[in-house]
């Protein structure tokens, strides 16, 4: 193939032109690290993808697990990467060293992650959940369960999942009814059915440590009343071999895309086992009591903001795929040039295909320069100097990863869209990746909380919290980057100024009254609007780091960011006016109408 | 399944109540015809496409053709649709009572398919096919090709394909190579390779007629030096059985939808076989030579009808299963109803899928409307009382036929990816069928003609010759629109009325120093533009004639017309906007910067 996973002059970019990654290196936790060893990190990573994962992409898609009443079967190429990938080091690669990691910045390793998911967005995400997982334990479980279960999955020996939907309770985790008992030994027995479960059951390591989010008997209804527990699919003791957990595969679901990876329904303390001869899936609590939902958005925030890491990462490599399309495949002439005896352009010189080039080019390259921020936020808001830095970092993220999670995994599927179109027929055959792109980022907009979810969660949550100061703060930084703009890019600061200030105003007329039903009653258009605006600011940020540079890796920044601000940012004006009149048609609606 | 395949009463007061379509039975053509009749047609429209079509849609998808060296292979319930749809007499459903026919006007006979359509979109694509290709050949064929192909395909016996493309001349038909040499007998020997020809080879029939763009030997380069061709699979001769002609199937493209209809390279010519023992494949000249793109426009106008009908079908038919699914699935509660130990509500009250339901509602209903519009343009083109009023059918018809083929088919698609989005993880997994039609209805954006060729079209050719003759058309058409509108539909068509008149200034604008590449640098915009303002104003003439009527039907149609006022039709400012200023951004590109 000609076109690389992912453009490494763009993350370079990013990540020393722009967000200046090796400032961090001033940072204790980051000291042993340099240029080097984060160039390093990224080379590692990207011929590790190509040759380990890259290569079954379209075998995992087209071989996907099964599941024969006892065993899940999968090629063996899944397995084969996933050890490669352990012994790279790359699992532990943010951890502290005490625990075997390599405490790479954040921003550096979901860069480095971003290559696994642009090479094989299914396989990579057992590794993703995995250090979910493990990330969740190191901050909230106990030293034991660190040892026992984040130290092998830090080796590759075990694999994490995350258990929160039920059949009847996917969104609405305040719905969530498995059950825990306490036992006489401080353990807990489950009994429940969790659905949606990716990398629920397989051979691929030892063991699986889901962590499952249940109701202890007697406590209170909603999500006050969930706690957090480590049930891992086999127990093991220092004394005994592993015994079988009472965790019973209940099915696989096939899905559209991100075939490779299971998707499962798992039945705990059905019955299928008795682990030490007693009924119910063996538990072990995460913290305290009732705490579970706070617990687990440790691990739904980094999930999140892998998704939208994982839909721009498609987003990417598909755009680069398209590029080389459009750069060799000839078709047609240009209007003015009809002489059939001269020869056929190549379709790059086609005003629609370069429409369509652009416009994937500014969704991907935001989506992935918005990704990288957050990115680098959480490193900020543990490395930062000062205690306000820190409190700032976590809130300016906080806001904002209802976005890092949505708008890529809108419009990046938008650019995998786009990329089948510049393909023509080629792009509607599996001759070609861009199907599968298409067909695998089609899952973002759903999973880790839907689309509709993180609308609610932005405008419901995210910038009402503290009297507003999520917003505030997200506001405050933008017009900060507004300021920075050289005079020549002063006309898309106005632009982007404009729409900032309009955002102010509408944010305050939807919750004027204080009525949550109307205020949220266009939440998605909200989500979108803002996504916009901010993808505005990440290409003004990109577009004052290229300015006067010469060459034409910054000429692509700034003809990308030209046309972002031309074609795509006056989207939000009709989203802006829509949610200014707090149009109510959509709750006064009959809905036998329909 | 709890749901239709279309909502009857949705065709009946498109076709009845606005399309006043009994008053065709006026015509001496129609004169057999009346409301009964067309009632009837419907009936076993839709219970043939339920029990043939639709009972296979997953099967045909899941067991797609092969192709094993010699023959291809397919499910027989293919086969078996066909037969009972061609005993049904709807192949010659539109056809003269001489050739068989039923005489059913084009517009009924369009709702009817639509169900077949939607039922089994790949399966549907065969008859669709072969009655374009039928009635090409009524219009310019001879009598004995009429005797030959067009009654065996009403019959059922024969099937019939569309060859335009070739492997390096897809959009480009002006690189159309393959070669015609005349032979001594007056008929021609065909050279050469065709690609994705749909429908190209099975065994489904006695014969395949293929409808072949050649260029004969010394023609002029481009697009005038194009003859058109039958070119049956079998030749046949009173005397003598079935003969192999010389058509190879050089290899079947695996699609990611539509994946029940073989998509064929087929080799012309190339000694496979030798028919009469000469080289080449034997094809009979369709009218005069050079003037076979004229010829094949019958056809491909006809498929670009069937294109937009098939988009709008299958996002109708996914809306529906949305709606029920969204009526009967129950999760979470609105906003300021969160007591979790009250039940959950269904998700037809959550403000977001009510807007994703409105939405889709408001493309797909008002897809099909336009698709219907169009046909009774077509029965008014034969059968309207006076001559001009013929001249105008198809002149609008004209001026609309890039908009019924790409909006439907970008829109309907939208809806179907709403309707992914409202089933949830399920809409992602193959339990449902929303993921099908995501994938099939992806098709129509790049088949017969891609979307960025219709705008080229639209505005690169519809609205200028003539001397815009036709955009004139389409403007007076919409304002009459616009001045039927009672008292309480004023502000919407105030609203159209005025995106009418900016379409008109930018338009001129455009064109204004005929400078061809500028005017069409961001053409596929102005397709999209345009294809909103019709759109309005098809939900304009659907108010219209709803306004004064109660009922949960009539209301249903008030409520899809505001919000595509509201939600959709402010959409086009900004294009608008962007078309005014003449951007050049996309012809000044370097693509060196991509």
């Amino acid at each position: 193939m000609n076109f690389d996973l992912l453009r490494r002059r763009d993350l370079d970019f990013l990540l020393h032109e722009w967000l200046n990654v090796s400032a961090l290196t001033k940072a204790p936790r980051f000291r042993d690290h340099s240029r080097e060893t984060f160039d390093a990190a990224l080379d590692l990573s990207e011929n590790l993808a190509r040759r380990e994962f890259r290569s079954h992409n379209r075998a995992s898609d087209l071989n996907e697990p099964s599941f024969d009443g006892s065993r899940v079967r999968m090629i063996p190429e899944v397995g084969r990467a996933l050890t490669a990938f352990a012994r790279s080091g790359l699992l532990a690669g943010t951890a502290d060293e005490r625990l075997g990691g390599i405490q790479l910045p954040h921003v550096v390793h979901r860069a480095c992650f971003a290559y696994f998911q642009a090479a094989n967005i299914a396989t990579a995400s057992y590794p993703m959940l995995t250090m979910a997982n493990a990330n969740l334990l190191i901050e909230h479980g106990s030293a034991g369960q660190v040892r026992d279960y984040v130290v092998p999955m830090f080796e590759g020996r075990f694999f994490g999942t995350m258990c929160l939907s039920e059949p009847h309770a996917g969104s609405s985790l305040a719905d969530v009814t498995t059950r825990a008992r306490p036992d006489a030994d401080g353990r807990y027995r489950l009994f429940g059915q969790k659905m949606w479960i990716s990398g629920g059951d397989h051979e691929l390591g030892e063991n699986i440590v889901h962590l499952l989010l249940a109701r202890v008997e007697g406590a209170e209804p909603g999500v006050k009343g969930l706690s957090l527990f480590v049930v891992p699919k086999f127990l093991t003791s220092e004394h005994d071999g592993p015994e079988r957990n009472d965790i019973a595969l209940a099915g696989l679901n096939h899905k559209m895309g991100y075939r490779g990876i299971t998707n499962t329904l798992l039945s705990f303390g059905e019955g299928a086992f008795r682990p030490d001869g007693e009924a119910g899936a063996v538990g072990y609590l995460v913290g305290a009591e009732n705490r579970g939902l706070a617990y687990m958005f440790h691990m739904m925030n980094e999930a999140r903001i892998g998704v939208g890491a994982g839909a721009a990462a498609l987003g990417c490599t598909g755009y680069l795929q398209a590029l080389d399309y459009a750069r060799t495949r000839t078709q047609g002439r240009q209007p003015g040039r009809k002489d059939p005896s001269t020869p056929q352009s190549p379709i790059v010189e086609h005003a629609d295909v370069r429409r369509m080039l652009l416009a994937s080019k500014s969704y991907v390259e935001g989506a992935m320069a918005l990704v990288l921020y957050a990115a680098r936020l959480l490193d900020e808001s543990t490395t930062a100097a000062d205690h306000a830095a820190r409190a700032d970092a976590i809130r300016l993220l906080d806001v904002l990863t209802p976005i890092v999670k949505s708008w890529p995994s809108q419009w990046c599927l938008s650019a995998n869209d786009l990329a089948i179109q510049i393909h023509g027929g080629a792009g509607y055959t599996r001759d070609h990746d861009a199907e599968q792109f298409y067909r695998d980022n089609r899952l973002n907009q759903i999973h880790e909380g839907t689309h509709g979810i993180h609308a609610l969660d932005l405008l419901g949550r995210k910038v009402v919290v503290d009297s507003g100061a999520g917003l505030d703060l997200l506001v405050t930084t933008m017009r900060e980057a507004v300021g920075r703009a050289p005079h020549g890019l002063t006309p898309w600061a106005a632009q982007l100024s404009a729409r900032i200030d309009r955002l102010v105003t509408v944010t305050r007329a939807l919750w004027r009254d204080g009525d949550a039903e109307r205020a949220l009653a266009n939440a998605t258009l909200y989500l979108e609007a803002v996504g916009h605006i901010v993808i505005a600011w990440m290409w003004l940020e990109q577009a004052v780091v290229a300015n006067g540079h010469s060459g034409t890796f910054y000429a692509g920044k700034h003809a990308a960011a030209r046309y972002f601000f031309t074609y795509e940012l006056p989207r939000v004006d009709a989203q802006l006016d829509l949610l200014a009149e707090r149009d109510t048609q959509l709750l006064d609606l009959d809905t036998d109408v329909l």
